[in-house]
Parts: structure tokens; sequence; C-alpha cells
């Protein structure tokens, strides 16, 4: 195993940053490495936003769920899709003529596009010795946080990033089986639900060694829960607000 | 720079591949690499296929703007941001309670997972010596490739990717400036837009290079002519016919 796979193999969420900042130079690896990911058509339909004052960081903390570790963080990166740059540097060559960003495919495209450029980062992020992990609690109230940041029309914050050196560092979590996600030559829905079983038992001893045997709950039931929870239902007339899969 | 960072540094597109296969294992542990990427909540919202079958991977061609390299690279990898999986595993346990997979919010969670599982895909296959592509002309005519690959509702095909050994490999794409896609602690429009402006004169230099002088279009110029052109606009129709942004 080459050392990038073994880099990619043993990734974890880290939720705990020494106090040591992020240099200029360091960042700018991240994201340049972020911006090397294949991107549509070269659209490049992606911002982030780097928030290192500590006030903003905290209101931004109290927005998106009160997770410490976003105000630990020397550097908290909120991703956006970005479909405002690409519209206002198009417009003039356009004299007016109709323009697609607000259509549901470059909703995707856009939401794509962050996304790889996310996990470069995360990857280039590791490969220094730094730390990070995804915060979805940047859609908890996407408004309020959008206005935050000065977001126009047509970005949106997808998810945040906690940035830094690790203070400690989580066993990593198993996966499904290969099985469960990989199909050959077309879906096998009965393999994937029975491997999700298995995944059951997996995640059943995970889950009893990192609680130390506080909680014994398998994957289904844990999703069982999640789901039966109505979350963040207001992004759909968020993102219509915003100009977003218009059509 | 580490071994990692130049690997993500030299990233192209690969379009022409060797007559040489990839072998299961290889399979294995690029999807493996791929499973290892970070996933909302553990929810795993996605599913790969790998389609091998030379008359499969000539249909699928046809029906993605008849792609050569799709036909030619040995594993041509569908990614699908997959709820299904999900909903079925959870349904045992909510005895009929309503669950919430069909929002705005989890389709954006799905294919989040997927494209950062499969740009950790994408990276592990390039440090192996592979190549790839995405391919977001799987949703050129996506209801008939959903059809032929046999995708349940709450299933969509986000992107292809071929996979194989490079017979050729060109350079490396400028980007968009750093300073066009990085803000610090609020979104900075003028200097978004301004240095689009400066990447028009960089992406001119590339075209008229790359094309021995035939082209010399700025990327504004023809981000334009992409945008003017009405793309897949039958996304909306077919996610919300899949079961997907109901809410």
């Amino acid at each position: 195993m080459n050392e990038t796979l073994e880099l990619l193999n043993r990734h974890t969420s880290v939720r705990q940053f020494q106090d040591k900042p992020v240099s200029d130079e360091q960042l700018a690896a991240i994201i340049g490495a972020g911006q090397m990911a294949s991107t549509s058509s070269n659209v490049q339909a992606y911002s982030v936003i780097a928030v290192t004052e500590p006030g903003l960081k905290a209101q931004l903390s109290a927005l998106s769920g009160n997770q410490a570790y976003i105000e630990q963080c020397p550097v908290f990166l909120v991703w956006c899709a970005d479909l405002y740059r690409l519209r206002e540097a198009a417009a003039p060559h356009l004299q007016g003529a109709p323009s697609y960003e607000d259509s549901t495919e470059n909703l995707i495209v856009a939401t794509v596009d962050v996304a790889l450029a996310a996990q470069n980062a995360a990857v280039a992020a590791e490969s220094l010795g730094l730390g990070i992990v995804y915060i979805g609690g940047v859609r908890n109230n996407i408004a309020a946080l959008s206005e935050l940041l000065g977001l126009p029309e047509l970005v949106y914050p997808v998810f945040g990033m906690c940035l830094g050196y690790p203070a400690a560092v989580n066993g990593v979590r198993p996966r499904l089986p290969l099985q469960a996600v990989l199909h050959h030559n077309g879906y096998n829905a009965e393999a994937a639900i029975q491997q999700a079983g298995v995944y059951d038992g997996i995640s059943r001893d995970y889950m009893r060694e990192r609680t130390g045997g506080q909680s014994e709950a398998s994957w289904s039931e844990i999703m069982a829960k999640r789901q039966a929870q109505p979350s963040r239902m207001h992004m759909k007339e968020f993102l219509l607000g915003k100009g977003f899969m218009q059509r």
C-alpha cells in the first residue's frame, strides 16, 4: 500500500484541536490542492470562507449547533456552492441573453464541485499532519449564517470544516461492507440490503467498544432514529429563495 | 511538498486508456479508500456501479454523449446518491413512523456523500498509477440510464467516472487564482469578480497554447457560452419522480 492509500485509510474526524495556528502558507497549500480536483466543464462553482476571527467563529458555532470544536479550531472553513461568480463573470458576454445558473442541474453541478474540492483539501490537510471534521450544522440556521458571512444570491454554505492540529485522534470507524456499496453491471438491491444487515453486527460491536458498553445500537437502528427526525426542513425554501433550482 | 500533495497537484483528467484491465483487488482498494471519506452522520448514502460488460458500456456511452473513452476504459463507474438502502435498512425499526429521506436536505446529504467518496477514490486510483475522468454526461439521459442499471427510487446517478491506465496524459490546467475562491471572514464579491478577470488572461494563454493558436477564448467567454445553453433541464422533474426533494 502506498503512502497516499495509507493516509486515506486512516482518516478519522478530529474534534479536539491543539492551540496552534495554521499558517497562511499551509492554508494556501490546502485550498490550492482543493482547487486541483476535477470540476464540471471547468466552472469551478465554489468558494470557501476561512474564518479565523474568534468572535465570528463563536457566532458561527452558536448557529451551527454549538459544537465546541468550531470555536476551538484555529481555522473554520465554510465551503459554499457558488454560481454567483460564474454568473457575474459570464454576464458581460451574454448581452442580456438568458442564462441557466438557476436550474436544478446547476445546483447539482455546484454542490458536486464544492464537495470534490473540499475532499481534496481534506486529504491535503491530513497529509500535512492536520486534522479536519465536516460540519453539516452550517445548514441548521442557513439563512442567518449566510447573512453573517455576506453570501450573495446563488451562493449557499454546503458544509463547514474545522481545520487544525489534532489534540486527540479517534480510532477508525468501520464502514459498510464493500458489497453493500459496490455493484457490478447493475444495481443489486438484495445484496445491498443484506450487506447492510451484516454491517449491523459490525457497527454494534464498534459502538459497544467505543462507548465502553453504554450503547450497542446497530447502524440501522441509529439510522432509523435519525431518519424519523425532521432535519433542516427549511432547505428547499432557502435554496429557492437564493435563486437555485428555479426550474 | 509531500507525496500526496504532489499527487493532488498533478491531477489531470484522462480521456485515453490503455487496453489493460483493472484487477478486482485494485477496484476494491479504490472503492474501499472512497468509503473512508467522511459521511454525514455515517449515513453512507451512496452506491457505485462498476460497469465492465462491453455491451452495457456501449449503451451507457450512447446515453452519455457518445464519449469514446466510456467504451474504451476497462471500468466505467457510475456513482449514485443512494437513500434507498438507508430507507430500507431503517424501515423495520420505524414501525410505520414517518421518515424523511425525501427532503431536500437529504438530497444534499446524499449528493455530498457520493462526491466525497468518489474524490477519495479518484485520489486512490491516481496513487496506483491509474487515471480517471468524471462524466457528467450520465445525466444527459438520466431516466433511460437509470432504468438500464436498474436503479430503484431514491437513487440517482450523479456522475460517471472512467477508470484505467492512461494512454496519454494532458498538461495540468490552471485554476482560478486562489483569491477568487478563498475569502477571509466573509464573502468578498469584488475580489472574486476581479480575480476571475485575472484568470481570463491566464485561461486565454492556456487555450492558445493547448489549441496551437486555434482558440484564445477566455474563461468568462467560455462560461458565457456554456451558461447560455439550457442543459439537462429534466433534472428537477426526474429527481422529483425518483422521490427526492418532495419537501
